[in-house]
């Protein structure tokens, strides 16, 4: 991992994510400063390896700001924008760059602040998480075999894109080049919707009594499981991509009332009942289409399955291999079969792509049994 | 397992939930015969060791149909009442049970075919289950630890009833009593709500394109498992349970639109942004009254974990000892700590009554650190 570009990084914000990346940046043998407004955070971040505190006791070192080739911003949406302004202030040799779940509002908020230096900043987002928030639930493994959403503006230097996509690298992650509008219409989609679906259905649960819900099974306890989510947070994150998100909820409560009308029109003989099997079959269909879900790949792709070596750095290393071949993973399905060290990586691309792939792992040394 | 009040079963149905009572039951040592219009789905539960074919090439051995004294119905649910009917006069000796995820339905179409025989019927509903479907996604421990309800009706002989909460006990789940009517109110809640918010988000999906979807996360993949699920079967079930769910979904669709109205008139200061955080806060309420929900059981209850040697029939004859003791489990968890033979057995219960479990468990010579 000694070629990445940035040899000394800064995580802002010691939560869920930030703790995450610096506890993944340490794991590939960066050096990493932290820095929460919150003691509590830092400490917890500092204990579990994350990092070193960016302000000591005797204040920071000024050369040490001057260094810092890399700052990952990891604050609640609402402040991401004067945030990664001040960091591009503070760290005049630094790129920046955030793991918010919306893009486009925090970047106007740091143009206004930051207009001059901007083109130091790239947005990111790594798909993962958890219903979990804070550095206690943070994860080494926590971005690996994500995709992680890397979201250039038309002042964004190259060299920052190619730094943040480093990062998703180091993180374990593979990059996904998106633009802030592209990012926030599909996390409307994939990630905004189905959490206020979780949360909708999750606060119908509060008006039944305990008994009603000794019932409940693994079903609900999977559609509810994100509503248990942080609900500032969530709050900010919606309040930040209202209008794609509120497009959606109405699409998807017309579709209900729909379900309702059908279900109570519905007579043995009825053809309500093909519109509840049609709108039945459609969300099998849907479920299908999710990359990465087993058995339920759509044909075009092609999963090329290579045996992993278990050390720091490899799936970076994996990646970098693929994109360096210019190969486009659809998707990523890590297996860690207990007991033996060696995990198998399960690498979707499109059918085309294959030959090109299994060259270039091949020419890499990976074993590949494509 | 000696003391079951049954020695003889016929399992109707082969498919995923009457594959896996048949496993159980063999689990436990009883003797199982097996019937499926599908000679494919009876071959693949067989070879599983779910139990005999119960038509043999040289036709039924009558004396063997006089001497079920258990018939347990897994088929789907528009053919339910009709079967019932049909296994109430097959074995004139047998307690007729089923394991249909709707109760009241079934219930009147079996009465208009065999009133008179109807007080050896007891409804069953395992809370178990799978999005996969058929013999082969059948497992002997799919009940262990769920609930199982028991649907008595104003006809059912007590022994019956007592029959039915054996079959549960002995398959490694808690029985529950409820009356037809209230089970289908709270499955409407609990699975059937669920389930169809489930697929409208996934049926969202249908309109994507390809690349759109490779940001999808595993809050996504948790909100549309169950989206997998068989549309026929789904079809049938929500058909026979068509008011309560309607009625749930016009809630939630009434819901889903408000939150989007929320969403447009935000503004940083306005109130709606309150509405949203309450909203969020409500799903994490309903979330934190999931039974069994890791730190989020509400404070009446209390957890007693019971180490578990790994033996057939050692999680029945826990809950045999309990509720011989008169304790009503609210909820069960099961931990598999990899490597090791035995498991852990978390049973909740209401503090008040702590006492009388740990004392009954400490008769039975269960090694209990609560």
């Amino acid at each position: 991992m000694s070629d990445l570009p940035f040899r000394r990084v800064v995580v802002i914000g010691a939560g869920l994510m930030g703790t995450s990346v610096g506890l993944a940046l340490r794991r590939a043998g960066v050096e990493v400063f932290l820095e929460d407004l919150d003691p509590a955070n830092l400490r917890v971040a500092v204990s579990l390896g994350a990092g070193k505190p960016l302000l000591t006791d005797a204040g920071t070192a000024a050369e040490t700001e001057a260094e810092v080739d890399l700052a990952v911003v990891g604050v609640p949406p609402a402040a991401l924008g004067r945030v990664i302004a001040d960091a591009l202030a503070r760290f005049p040799a630094a790129t920046v760059t955030d793991l918010g779940s919306v893009k486009a509002a925090p970047l106007t908020d740091a143009g206004t602040h930051a207009a001059a230096s901007l083109d130091r900043y790239v947005g990111g987002h790594p798909m993962a998480g958890s219903e979990h928030s804070g550095p206690l639930a943070a994860r080494a493994d926590l971005f690996d075999g994500r995709a992680w959403a890397v979201t250039a503006h038309p002042q964004s230097r190259t060299d920052a894109v190619e730094t943040v996509e480093a990062l998703a690298l180091a993180c374990g992650a593979f990059p996904v080049r998106l633009t802030p509008a592209q990012h926030d219409e599909r996390v409307a989609l994939v990630s905004h919707l189905p959490q206020v679906a979780s949360t909708v259905v999750a606060g119908m649960l509060t008006g039944a009594a305990e008994d009603h819900l000794v019932l409940a099974g693994q079903g609900l306890r999977d559609v509810t499981r994100i509503a248990g989510g942080d609900p500032e947070l969530w709050t900010q994150i919606l309040s930040a991509n209202a209008e794609p998100v509120a497009r959606l909820l109405h699409e998807v409560a017309d579709k209900m009332h729909q379900a309702a009308l059908t279900l109570e029109k519905l007579e043995p003989a009825s053809s309500a009942v093909d519109d509840l099997r049609r709108s039945l079959e459609r969300g099998v269909t849907g479920v299908g289409r999710l990359p990465g879900k087993h058995g339920a790949r759509p044909g075009v792709f092609a999963a090329v399955p290579v045996p992993l070596p278990d050390q720091p750095g490899e799936l970076a290393r994996l990646f970098a291999d693929v994109s360096a071949a210019g190969v486009n993973i659809e998707d990523v399905r890590i297996d860690h079969s207990p007991g033996t060290p060696a995990g198998l990586v399960e690498l979707s691309v499109h059918q085309g792509a294959v030959p090109a792939l299994l060259e270039a792992l091949a020419r890499h040394g990976w074993d590949v049994h494509g």
